[in-house]
């Protein structure tokens, strides 16, 4: 997605220890402007395929969920990171190690919304190693509603995460695939 | 807003401790189309004011900000409740008690993100005891910018966060204010 690529390599900064921090427009402040324009661009690629449900994850992925959500016209549940005294009763849980924070933690989702029937598209803002994604997977195949693919904003090609969620036999589709990054020149390689 | 109060009527659940329990539509589940028409309606009420920015707090105000922000044509700022290496420099910081999970925790925004020259719409789901909003308004404050009001989704008119606000002179539009919760009946009661 080339207006994408173009907003990452002129607001995004590399940091180290292969950081690129986009948060002036995708994931602390929020250009709703793009979001929009990637609302667009997942309903372009997944138009050939029903969906009836976004489900994605808090905190930085609820904002792009529900302005892609409006895109198709459906709902938008996100997985919780902590249980809270407002989710009382059965959930779905997974665990979910996360790359940012360096912990371990669980996600859930209430049982009442999602399930047989519910045909799901993933939306997040980072695919890294892969494992938020996978929880959420988890959650959906738990839950026995049919996972229909997955939409990531940012890419990180060179770290595990897009080849194992593709060796599962997911649909991915990744707006933009980040190559490498150097933390020297602040140089950003996308894929082809 | 006449649509929401029917939709809390009808979708809303009623559970001890005067928890209202609207997670199918609201925080957990989000029905995009109502966000739509919260969206708008925001719109009308805010129409009179200069607004460039909006500024709400994670996990579940993100995704109803983000639909209002369409309707203002601006960015969104979350405050983020956990330091993470993502968000390295300088910060404004608030501490926040939390009503839902009975702790303390500090919300922080990033100051490029919000200073002099802004105009700020604060935007959340809930106002119960005041302190999610007190906190975003003293971020706004301590920033330079000027809190221009607040938008709130459901208020709980029988807790001290809305006249705590109101006496503080920021402008407050709860698009719903519930006077009473009744755990035994599951009556809800609105204000006129």
């Amino acid at each position: 997605m080339q207006v994408l690529k173009e907003r990452i390599q002129k607001d995004g900064k590399v940091k180290a220890g292969n950081v690129l921090k986009v948060d002036s427009f995708l994931n602390h402040q929020m250009d709703i402007k793009l979001f929009e324009a990637i609302g667009k661009e997942f309903k372009r690629r997944f138009a050939d395929v029903e969906i009836n449900k976004i489900l994605t994850i808090e905190a930085s992925g609820i904002g792009i969920a529900c302005v892609v959500a409006q895109y198709f016209g459906v709902p938008v549940v996100f997985a919780k990171k902590n249980q809270t005294k407002n989710i009382a009763g059965e959930v779905y849980t997974s665990q979910v190690e996360s790359y940012t924070h360096g912990r371990v933690y669980d996600i859930i989702v209430a049982k009442e919304f999602l399930g047989e029937g519910d045909k799901v598209l993933l939306i997040d803002d980072f695919l890294a190693n892969g494992k938020a994604l996978e929880g959420l997977a988890a959650l959906v195949e738990a839950s026995g509603a049919e996972l229909v693919g997955a939409g990531i904003v940012i890419e990180k090609g060179f770290q595990v995460g897009g080849e194992i969620i593709r060796n599962k036999g997911i649909r991915l589709e990744s707006l933009a695939i980040v190559d490498s990054l150097d933390e020297v020149t602040g140089k950003i390689t996308f894929r082809e």
